[in-house]
């Protein structure tokens, strides 16, 4: 499960992504404007048609938490992950009623309830926007070339897309070989209408995460709404709880949100030299605490519980990838497919020699890197304020100067996020600001000037609590004056954590800048050449890397051979059964329990194909051939997080939960006749 | 400060060490019986002769712990860190009298306090008895050469070492290019005699953890102890507090505890790959579960302070060697090391190619490793069950057919850590083992048969519960019990604990033997050639890698330079005061504060030099060129940790605290008149 995308902090994915060598069978995050129909064919001996790829591609959702979904009725009901609306229940659920541990069965629409934050999107149009764009920056460097990127961006995203109900972006794919503005349809009011028990959606916990046979009933429905109404979509995929068959051919539709496929040896160095090892030792620490803390204070333990369990997806994500950057067979791989790009391009004066380029603004990035991470702690409370503060700034000037993040376009999903009601909890915003402020002293040193900034002659810990106590950015009317009286009131506020956002502002400003001169603006234009280079060499039989934009991949219900031993593709419901232990995580759910006479335990429940998916893909409907959806895409096997990197036919996986064990589910273990009808009546 | 040796799981340790090319200046941790005089004379225009070398040995205390010491009066004081002495103090302390917080100054011989566990041992002869080891093992391979090895070990260590204060043990140098037979005179009656504030000692805590400059107290005494009454050493350093003086000479004598300079290069990639990125997951997880308990209970941080303590030093050592082995630079002087042997042996037809016999070795441990690792849970209680089960069933044989630890030689302190009254807290107790048990579920995952021989059906949490609760070897006189009753009591135990540990004992047991057939005895065959490699190219300017043995390094009073910034080798005690921040890790020692007016600030306080340590030599005495003890060894900088790997003569620095401050806080801060007149009358 989880297979949600990793947004963590700006710095995390700061690096920009790239381009590859000609995919394998099965291989390929495709985007709807170039499906490889005429590869598939010749694999499959049957492709979709334009009209198919445009009903799907209709009905195909983003969620804004780093989700995908899919309508599957008239009445605006989604399809998505119950991991991908974990936060959605902890925000609605107090000690007396925990909406995760119990799950959520509103029996009727008017039972239906908001969930903070949330706002689903469907692509309507593509428009390639690559020449305006490069017209703009020809000729330019470093952060000159940045700035003058982003006010075009700002102005491509406004324009015509003043409507309340549309979103404007644009995407750099092939980082900056090509530029596409992506218009979506999109919905502020989505509404939880059904979702099981944390125990049956997590079955086997963290130890499963991630690893396959695979017994978790990890779905859950949205609803979206317009004017208090169900909305009525352009399009929606048919329900179809049927077994999935092996060999058959799937579709994952959906959001990937990142790979790295494209990157350099220098990138993928860094990553493994650095990226990676601050990430897995600070976020085990901070994992040990949360788990340490709800050991012994069950209501804590249940208020971090989507906290906690975000980090523990992350943690095992980067987990193996170090892994697999540490496997000498598969960084050959990566090596011979950089030296193969090398030698291809040989010729090619025009190209020059980007490799070097990117050696050298990596070798930047290795300076900055440790003072841009840590320079934003981390906390929601200090998110509002920096926000604030930020927000107050930016907009005093002229759309095409703001910082990206507070552009028109971006400002009602950030204003959202600001004022949608959700409960914070102290403890918790103490513990992480003290835990990320503490991790920036040890790797910054207690000595560097931007220890000295952040903390002053304070401890991590004595500041943390010192903001947290004293703020009143918790409170929404607060952030609501805040945001109305603009610098103004930014200035004269004496609270404590909006004048620890402005002490921080100066140099996250410099630093932000330092990296898009020195490190965001030379890779841009490298990867330009690069792209040109892949496509003199390889055709456009390529694909871009993920960027948590809509996108296809083709593939067939298959298991694989681990060990020597066959995965069976397929698991039934009475799997669950037999591996359940009693003891948490592989604890059965209370209903499993309850209803285990009634379950027809030969029901198809989590299935496994080849389909090339990545973070940002939770929740993606899996789509059969007649274009029906027959399951969710909820995780990878093990070996597909090295897919980040590149892709292995032979062993990468996606595992989704069939609907056929949804249906059972609405049935028998969680009823709701009334989805039950609106699914399989339209 | 910290360079207390890592010991922390037979399994972190077991790959065994071997050696390098000739030395750099500086550069080395040479044995007593092969001190490169010539090459020092060359360096210094002097170097010690025999005799002075004679009496520093006969000063120089090995501490079971994991620490060194010195001889510092006739009536067996002696000098050591007080971060050697922090888990005696742990073990001594209440909730109503926190000896680590406020320190221990016992006002005369009577209040001196025996320390749980703790020996002092002195080297007074080194024999050769590598012909005797290699005749025995010639021809061997596999597990038959471990086993004949250490067949020959155990008789070598009792014959003529009967005595109760005599200590023998065998040490293989050079990876088994080498033999010697060490006999120690030993102390098995160690008390504490004085101990700064905590706060004095490590002030600057964690962050400072390995940085300089340096403000830290790290000094204390002990007392070596035999039928009640102070013992009379062969010999003791003379106790000189001046102030040390940049360019003069120093020697650190000590027992640094292991180093790997001497890997081939598939030794350094399991580090990197496997062993490194393993610990620093797992402790950062525990290190995170430690600091949460302790903030919300100041009683359990009280008793957790040493294990916490202990932990972050490692991850810091465990961070350092990460970045050290992603460091491209570092990495390739360790390949041009390895490159230069293999040219020079090129044509050397006895050397065969033990690299090859190495790389397949290690390719078995990288199989081996995971379970290998996690198949002994982490747990004071534990290691207490898994003691008696083992010596019950290695006491039945004769004394050449044992286990290593249980040989007759090693019964006398394996029985005393046995048997030595401590606290033990049931809470950190279940916090470890849960831990540890999650963490082996995590790296073996869930359907491996060792997890689930771990586990059964039960939950990592449930399991350590269900044995701390249940277990009584938290009883002295229950261990006793067992002890004197054998096998036939430990059968018939009821005791969870021990049944765990029975029920682990034969996968243990098997594993060992895996990785003593398929990865222990291969390497040394391949490390003995790698040493005739070795004296054959460079001559026998080469030293050992460290073993936990005595060892002696020579340098000089040194600062270096850190980004363009000269370092000041000696701080003062007035700059304590003027780091001080007030706040939590910078806040001053209570002492510090009430004594501000009558301490000379104008005090030197700690010093680097260019000495070659490592963890181990943590309270090795540091000696002038006249034979005087003018400071305690306590860390080293950051660049000293790669120094597992390499040593740096431009960056690498001992880090000393200097006698002459621990006088002023003798006279001053923490009042110790007998002490003063002891080491300075004497």
């Amino acid at each position: 499960m989880r297979i949600r995308s990793l947004i963590l902090s700006s710095a995390m994915l700061a690096a920009p992504a790239i381009l590859s060598a000609p995919a394998m069978a099965e291989e390929g995050m495709w985007t709807f404007d170039n499906f490889p129909t005429e590869r598939m064919e010749g694999e499959y001996g049957w492709a979709p048609d334009q009209q198919w790829l445009d009903r799907t591609r209709a009905a195909a959702v983003r969620l804004t938490g780093g989700c995908s979904a899919s309508f599957v009725s008239d009445a605006g009901l989604i399809l998505t992950n119950h991991h991908c609306v974990v936060s959605c229940l902890q925000d609605l659920s107090t000690a007396e009623n925990d909406l995760i541990e119990n799950g959520f069965n509103p029996g009727s629409l008017a039972e239906e309830r908001m969930c903070p934050g949330q706002q689903a999107e469907v692509v309507t149009q593509i428009t390639d926007v690559t020449g305006d764009i490069q017209g703009r920056i020809e000729g330019l460097t470093g952060e000159a070339l940045v700035n003058a990127r982003n006010a075009r961006i700002a102005e491509l995203e406004s324009e015509g897309c003043e409507d309340d109900t549309i979103r404007c972006q644009v995407v750099s794919l092939f980082g900056g070989g090509q530029y596409k503005l992506y218009r979506y349809r999109k919905y502020s009011d989505v509404r939880i209408a059904w979702a099981p028990e944390f125990q049956a959606a997590f079955f086997g916990g963290d130890p499963d995460n991630f690893n396959y046979p695979r017994y978790a009933l990890d779905a859950a429905f949205l609803r979206a709404y317009e004017n208090g109404k169900p909305v009525t979509p352009a399009n929606h995929l048919r329900w179809n709880p049927r077994r999935p068959e092996p060999g058959e051919i799937t579709f994952v539709v959906g959001n990937p949100g990142s790979t790295s496929r494209l990157y350099t040896q220098a990138q993928v160095d860094f990553d493994r030299d650095l990226r990676i090892p601050v990430t897995i030792a600070t976020m085990s620490e901070l994992r040990g605490r949360l788990i340490a803390i709800g050991q012994t204070d069950p209501e804590k333990a249940r208020q971090a519980k989507d906290t906690l369990f975000g980090i523990e997806n992350s943690l095992k994500v980067y987990l193996a990838r170090q892994r697999a950057l540490n496997d000498a067979a598969f960084v050959e791989t990566l090596e011979s497919r950089e030296a193969d790009l090398r030698e291809r391009s040989a010729g090619n004066a025009e190209i020059g020699d980007p490799w070097t380029a990117i050696d050298s603004a990596m070798g930047d990035y290795r300076d900055l890197y440790l003072s841009y991470r840590f320079i934003d702690p981390q906390s929601s409370l200090f998110s509002f304020a920096q926000t604030l503060v930020r927000a107050a700034q930016e907009r005093e000037k002229p759309n095409a100067e703001r910082l990206p993040g507070f552009t028109e376009s971006a400002l009602p999903l950030l204003s959202k996020n600001l004022f949608d009601e959700r409960p914070i909890y102290p403890w918790l915003e103490e513990e992480t600001l003290g835990w990320s402020l503490s991790k920036a002293r040890e790797y910054l040193g207690a000595d560097d000037p931007d220890t000295k900034l952040l903390l002053g002659n304070e401890s991590p810990e004595g500041l943390a609590s010192r903001l947290v106590t004293g703020t009143r950015v918790d409170e929404p009317e607060y952030r609501r004056y805040l945001w109305d009286n603009g610098m103004a009131a930014i200035e004269a506020s004496d609270d404590p954590m909006i004048q620890y956002a402005l002490r921080l502002d100066e140099r996250e400003r410099e630093l932000r800048q330092a990296v898009n001169e020195r490190v965001t603006g030379p890779i841009s234009v490298a990867q330009a050449d690069l792209s040109d280079a892949r496509f003199a060499a390889y055709g456009d039989t390529i694909y871009p890397d993920a960027t948590f934009t809509l996108r296809i991949s083709y593939g067939q219900v298959k298991g694989w051979t681990e060990r020597g031993r066959e995965i069976d593709p397929v698991t039934t419901l009475g799997g669950a059964f037999e591996r359940a232990t009693g003891n948490e995580p592989y604890d059965l759910a209370s209903q499993y329990l309850a209803k285990e006479g009634q379950i027809d335990k030969a029901t198809a429940y989590d299935f496994v194909s080849t389909n090339d998916i990545i973070g940002g893909n939770s929740g993606s409907p899996t789509i059969a051939r007649d274009g029906s959806v027959i399951g969710a895409a909820f995780d990878g096997n093990i070996h597909s997080i090295g897919g980040n990197y590149g892709y292995d036919p032979e062993l990468n996986r996606t595992v989704s939960v069939s609907a056929a064990a949804v249906q059972e589910a609405l049935e028998t273990i969680y009823p709701s006749p009334r989805l039950v009808r609106e699914l399989n009546e339209n």
